[in-house]
């Protein structure tokens, strides 16, 4: 693999109900609340793919994130159900990209992407596991 | 000391300024963020005694939670410059009980108590260092 | 209904998976987003009883969180699907109180009690809707 | 003001305390955090130029976060001091840029970036107001 990566197609979807104490006074749903969402996301399309982020970590292999955004286009409200699309959209031999797109009903209410940097359990980067490219290539 | 514990006088005070992400869609901090600023007076309580809880865990004591409780008299709101009282109320070989007084100027908002085991880096209980018990007597 | 209210028996179930930032570093679930979780057992036990609280606050009653409190048994981990059973069990004409039971799979790993007083959109406490009253004796 | 915006200076510092509450399982300050801190830096500088956030809202004026990313280099401990330098970098009719900059003692560990929308009170984009346009040209 070169190290530009490549492009994945793996995509997963949860649903998110938005809680009450996720909400703050605007009356919508804290921006910062998203990445909890999105890091859900995460952890459930590497369960689809088999794979459980708990034991990753205790294999030793960890995921920091290295940058995240979030471009919020609609608010999302409390008790709305929101669906939530992630995907990884590029991985390297040791970062990995996924993009977040979330849904209230058909309309796309906010666009997200993070990178992790897969690092080992004294915080130095080391090589994503192969068994990782795998599922995402 | 009997495992009644003994009654300690120590008490610490620190400000908090209400952050704009702690408040809940009814316009108020949201209740569950009043326990973050009961351990930040935990951690000033210690440190005005001499001790960081961060060595202290580095030295292989922690403390876990056993019973949080609070009681809301008055709301608190954004931007909101909040007085919080901690002190040792009692204090056995393995847990140790804070309670907390906080303010808005003189008005008493809420009044929360916590009981903490000390535990060791595998989790079990173990005995309270004596430096410790030592301060809160 | 004399003052002292009166019991009630319904309950509602729902299932929670602890999420990576929910978490803190002592590897557990952080003691104070147990009462996100409470709060969620009581929007659905009302939704299971046929209303939505997003309606009720809409309709001009909102509820106002007196008093909370959680006994921690066993912590809660990263990704752990927890069960949390909620009810009512007891109702004055202007204060409601839940008790909370999380569970992960048999084991009991807290207890939880919050008494809620019922205000109008002025904060000013007005009695709980009969509607609501009746749903839950 | 042509719709491009502006320039500006203005600059404000403030002071973080990494919080107990604010750490996840991998032992740091969990990313999402970062976005509370960087609303503080908001407030403040906003005080320090005469203006207080909360009186703006009262008086009908609110932000809507439009778009945040922050780009995460070294990691934030528990009890760590930080420093964050909090700048607007554009202000359009509409629209406020600000960048934000966190060092622990002088390392930079964290840059990021918000794009807020003014809203009056019903959600709807109006334009901001000439006295905190002025502030911050």
């Amino acid at each position: 693999m070169d190290n530009k990566g490549k492009l994945s197609k793996r995509e997963g979807e949860i649903k998110i109900r938005v809680r009450f104490s996720e909400t703050d006074k605007m009356g919508f749903a804290w921006h910062g609340n998203y990445f909890s969402w999105f890091e859900m996301g995460r952890t459930e399309l590497l369960r689809e793919a088999g794979l459980a982020y708990r034991d990753l970590e205790e294999s030793g292999t960890m995921f920091a994130v290295v940058s995240a955004e979030c471009s919020y286009k609609h608010p999302a409200k409390y008790d709305d159900i929101l669906t939530l699309k992630t995907c990884v959209i590029r991985i390297t031999p040791i970062r990995i990209e996924h993009e977040y797109r979330l849904y209230r009903d058909s309309l796309l209410i906010a666009v997200g992407k993070t990178v992790l940097a897969s690092i080992n359990l004294e915080g130095k980067v080391h090589p994503i596991p192969d068994s990782i490219v795998a599922l995402f290539q």
